[in-house]
């Protein structure tokens, strides 16, 4: 076999050689036909620059020193959670995978061929004083002769510290060990690395500790990285996946241009530790370091591996290779990992793993991973292997099920592109109009030529109305609302049945230029669904009303929408129907938020003997319970009396749509739709809604 | 040194026995104070599938066999582009980087320490038979006895192929190759696998060959995977980055669920190789397999790395982890690569690289890369080191400086995704309403509730016209267009002055939820920038016209909008303006599209006399040129009476918006804004143009 390939190989190889005499294209073929050349023997020496070395690794028994004075018995049943073995597990959990070969777990040099072992030192003062000020160096430098009463009073006055005689060593080791895992990297001693270091550093603030942290050991790291190596280190970008804001690090380098903090984070109004408004998507750096820190401020917990790889995949990895750094720093807390209490995210093992992936491909590899926060011991452990894992050049396993990314999450990274893509050349095919103030220009009548939209589609509604089927306005006296809000067919005061349609503004299909960022209006159509009840109700004979309510500017929860609503109906009731002398049976339809002003009137008027029945169309606005004000039986009257047709995709149905969960009765009859969409949702419930009123009308009679 | 960090191990140690004494939480120091336990040794063998592991690499040189029969001299200087050295120039570029260890470049079996050769075989019939047809392979298996002439004739009659009698043995070889590398990836004998082979596959379908394609390779190998290795192998992700769509490929799965086919490609409406409508986005798959085929079909050439990592971002890799793939295999034409006169785009080597970076994150590494197209050999050969480099484990090089993905490729990925929602819980996020029938439906009137939003839009406009300005409107007569399309103020017919505002629908702001993918009306504003001319011109006591053109449906040059604009122009011209009686001056302000109806007024009518300029706000919209139909001094007439403003991203400035490059005279003076978009472009300039009007109409003496 071996002797036919050889033959082979060289009888190709004359065919080449042969082929190309005459061919002009290339080089490396110009001789003439016939005439042997020495073959071209290829230099051989692999140009790699890192499969052929380790990743470096930083770990130090002595960084366990530092640790909360037990004060009271309970403490040690609920230790600290900045736990002098957090370090221990993860150096543990290298050795049990084998790649970091000490069988006596006490921090040899020798550790193997995967990794190798970087020497943790004290940071100097100098290098600590780039970064930190004076006072709270020589702070941390007497807590070593202090009493343990002092000690115990410096720990009640910091925000969130503890201190104890070897906090400072500690300290200073593991900003020491951020500084030389960095340096191993920047100088091409190991392909990248990993501190597993503490007390971690992110929340100490250039002139105070805060958060469990004393130094800010990454910015420490990253600042003396640009002063040593000015040539090969132009550009650092610290990247923060601890659960907390990384307040120290971005204050070091809000003002400067040669580093981009990115923070993910839960922020939640600022109201998550540590609790202030800097870790907010507004926080974009100051003077030359404008557009060069990038908050990602989740609303809540409960995350995990969707929403943080789509906040890597729209945000972060756009904005990295943009920005080209020559080194990237990760600030690696393991609190949003699946099973920490304080954190209460669930990012996978494997998710850190795909994350720290994809940040290999930036800088050229040159990679340092720092520790940071991160409180179950067991999820901190393997979240680290999985990192190093990838570090050494494993890929990441695979995923758990990757689920669809929360709306908060999606809503959070469309904020946060917003508000770059003022900076970043990336976002600019994302950008809605010009960035952070959208809703605040949106709801503001900064000119008189800027119009709500919703009161064209309402004057597109009360034109056919009038024009199609001769409604009128129903007067609303005092109310402080639009003329247009109600409308109602002429024959209304005369019928024995009415129909009252209840709606948000309809909604609106669209096309967003992906260039512009604005509506194509050429292609953007009303979908009135409104427009089938009515039609329905007058074919049969009905009086219909027609009330529009037009949903809040700049409210979360549609709150003065619902009251309006609310007090329309009421309205409408005690001033219309009441005193209609020919009405003995109405019907409501429902649609969107609006629907909460039917729920409102059946529960605060007794209207049985005249309403019949209640349709909602919710699709994903919330339930609305009804409050019997008038007797209790209203609430089984009402379960009785009514449809309520969520989507799918409704809340009410648990978080993934798959759990049997069940409204209670005071929502009314809640009903599932297996389409998605208030469109797609009535147009396979409608005739379902339509026989609901025709039962409750006993019209089966007239109309089988 | 030694000593001390070992004493302070110990005592470290020691310190942490002593701590958790008491401590419930953690199992392995639950042993009381002061008594012993043997320190657990943890397993120290490597838990690392990957790491340890080689790159599997196929090359033969019985490859290169197969050849284009040369029938003119003019083939040896330009020859065919797939080329026998294709191979060869790959395989020599990783010897000279030494990540093949070959100096004679003849494909010995020990190629050192980075890569392991993958012998290359034959396929067999049967493997060849899971894909293609029996008649496919006996017609191949005829072509090593033909004559000459027959294999001519052959050549001639096929869709871009070439026979010579070597071409069947190299077919079985590049198939058996793809094949072999597969196989190596799922059995763990490599970490991944390159193959280098030819010709290349994906044109080949199932029935016949074409496109430069025999056998299709990747076909052939993915369906032999399922069939060997049922247990390991249940589902292939086949991406094809190939500049040309892989049409044998996609007809091999287009009906499995097994089979993820995603590839991106040129498509120009089915223009491009191979010609047909099948690499359309719309093309989803069929039956168990619809939702499994995935393409991106790029509308024009000159796209680069900025447009493919969006793709890999936006689309490719989310649809991936979700598909949670066994094994992928890519399909790798380096025809897209910069350089490729084919192709004619721009991907760069390290784009290539950071491209395979991701794809390694997927199926726990099992990746194959096989050769497709590519036919710059200068170009194949460095994407090709490249992707080689980043499979043995380097990080991928830093790109080049990355651009904005260009404005059609973000169009394309967001229709494919929009189409792709429907099957894909990633893409749910994203979508707009439902998928592909979404242009269609907004222009149907599929139920008489849909209305489109421009009709709203302008009855808004009416509203105001009318109640605060007391507007009327000025009918067209047999023009079959809306009533409300010209409206004026009641001093027209008398004025002596009078400004005309011709304008596309205004602009809307608006915010799309993410969730639900419509646009939310509360915050949505109409931004309607006439108000300001009109309000402008009514203080100064001019008549006002005002001029609505709608936007053209379903239209991509708006050319019917345009019509109607010219129309009404003329039409307005030819029936009022010149009979007004005191009329001695106009000036038209033209906004959007609509000013193309000026343009056209000017040229096709003497209206020198009484027209003293015209100002235009064109933002992003095509430049209109002035024909001159009434004499040759018109456009310089034009030219010295016109402003036209455009945004800095009007595709008039140049491709980069850097250039210089100033329009011609027929399209008036074109200025420049500082600004981007409609509203701003008119912010910044309404100053300038209101003084110009002034100035024309030499009004200074009155207004200073």
């Amino acid at each position: 076999m071996t002797d036919i390939v050889k033959k082979e190989t060289i009888s190709a190889n004359s065919n080449v050689l042969k082929r190309s005499a005459n061919n002009d294209v290339e080089n490396e073929y110009q001789s003439p036909v016939n005439v042997k050349r020495p073959v071209i023997v290829p230099a051989c020496k692999p140009k790699l620059r890192y499969t052929l070395l380790k990743t470096g690794l930083c770990y130090d028994v002595r960084m366990r020193y530092h640790a909360k004075i037990f004060t009271s018995y309970f403490e040690y049943i609920d230790p600290h959670p900045e736990d002098p073995r957090r370090i221990y597990r993860i150096y543990k959990i290298l050795a049990e995978n084998g790649l970091v070969n000490d069988p006596t777990l006490s921090g040899i040099d020798e550790i193997g061929d995967l990794m190798l072992k970087i020497p943790v030192r004290e940071a100097t003062d100098s290098e600590i004083l780039q970064v930190h000020t004076k006072e709270h160096l020589e702070f941390l430098a007497r807590t070593p002769q202090m009493t343990r009463d002092q000690l115990l009073k410096e720990t009640e006055k910091g925000d969130s510290v503890y201190f104890n005689n070897d906090s400072f060593l500690s300290a200073r080791l593991s900003c020491g060990g951020a500084i030389e895992a960095c340096k191993a990297v920047v100088e091409g001693r190991v392909k990248n690395a990993m501190a597993v270091v503490r007390p971690p550093g992110h929340h100490a603030e250039p002139e105070m500790a805060g958060g469990f942290c004393l130094f800010s050991n990454v910015a420490v790291a990253a600042q003396n990285m640009l002063k040593s190596y000015p040539e090969s280190v132009r550009k650092i970008m610290i990247l923060d996946w601890d659960i907390h804001h990384g307040n120290g690090t971005q204050k070091a380098f809000y003002g400067d241009d040669r580093v981009l903090y990115i923070s993910v984070h839960r922020h939640e109004l600022g109201k998550y530790y540590p609790g202030t408004i800097h870790g907010n998507y507004d926080r974009i750096g100051d003077g030359k370091g404008e557009g060069f820190n990038c908050n990602i401020p989740w609303p809540c917990g409960g995350l995990g591996d969707a929403e943080y790889l789509w906040a890597f995949e729209q945000v972060i990895m756009p904005m990295c290779r943009e920005f080209q750094p020559d080194l990237v720093i990760v600030s690696s807390g393991f609190d949003a990992a699946d099973g920490d209490t304080i954190g209460q995210c669930h990012v996978s093992p494997s998710c850190y793993g795909h994350m720290t992936h994809m940040l290999k491909s930036l800088a050229n590899g040159n990679l340092c991973v720092v520790l940071e926060g991160g409180y179950s011991l067991d999820s901190i452990a393997k979240s680290a292997l999985a990192v190093a894992k990838v570090l050494i050049g494993e890929p990441p396993d695979e995923l758990p099920e990757v689920k669809q990314p929360k709306s908060e999450a999606l809503e959070t990274i469309d904020t946060v592109i917003r508000t770059q893509s003022k900076y970043w050349k990336c976002f600019k095919g994302n950008h809605a109009n010009d960035g952070c103030s959208f809703k605040k220009k949106a709801t503001e009548t900064i000119a008189n030529r800027n119009f709500p939209l919703q009161n064209a589609i309402r004057q597109q509604q009360i034109n056919l109305l009038m024009s199609e089927y001769s409604f009128v306005m129903l007067p609303l006296i005092n109310m402080g609302l639009q003329d247009d809000t109600v409308m109602c067919s002429p024959n209304v005061y005369d019928s024995q049945a009415i129909l009252i349609c209840v709606h948000d503004t309809p909604e609106i299909w669209a096309q967003r230029s992906r260039v512009t960022g604005n509506i194509d209006p050429s292609t953007s159509i009303i979908v009135d669904t409104t427009v089938d009840v009515i039609k329905w109700g007058l074919e049969r004979k009905y009086g219909v009303i027609d009330i529009n309510i037009p949903q809040s500017l700049n409210e979360q929860d549609n709150y003065s929408a619902v009251t309006t609503a609310q007090e329309v109906l009421v309205f409408i009731w005690d001033n219309y129907l009441k005193f209609f002398p020919s009405l003995n049976k109405v019907a409501f339809v429902g649609i969107g938020d609006a629907h909460s002003g039917v729920v409102h009137l059946l529960g605060h008027r007794d209207t049985r003997n005249i309403v019949k029945c209640a349709i909602s169309f919710i699709d994903q606005k919330p339930l609305r319970p009804l409050i019997p004000l008038v007797d209790e039986t209203l609430a089984d009257w009402y379960y009785k009396n009514s449809l309520v047709f969520a989507s799918g995709e409704n809340t009410c149905w648990g978080s993934d749509g798959n759990d049997n969960k069940k409204p209670r009765k005071k929502f009314g009859r809640v009903l599932k739709c297996d389409s998605d969409g208030l469109n797609n949702n009535f147009e396979e419930k409608f005739d379902e809604a339509t026989d609901f009123i025709l039962d409750a009308f006993e019209e089966w009679s007239d109309s089988e």
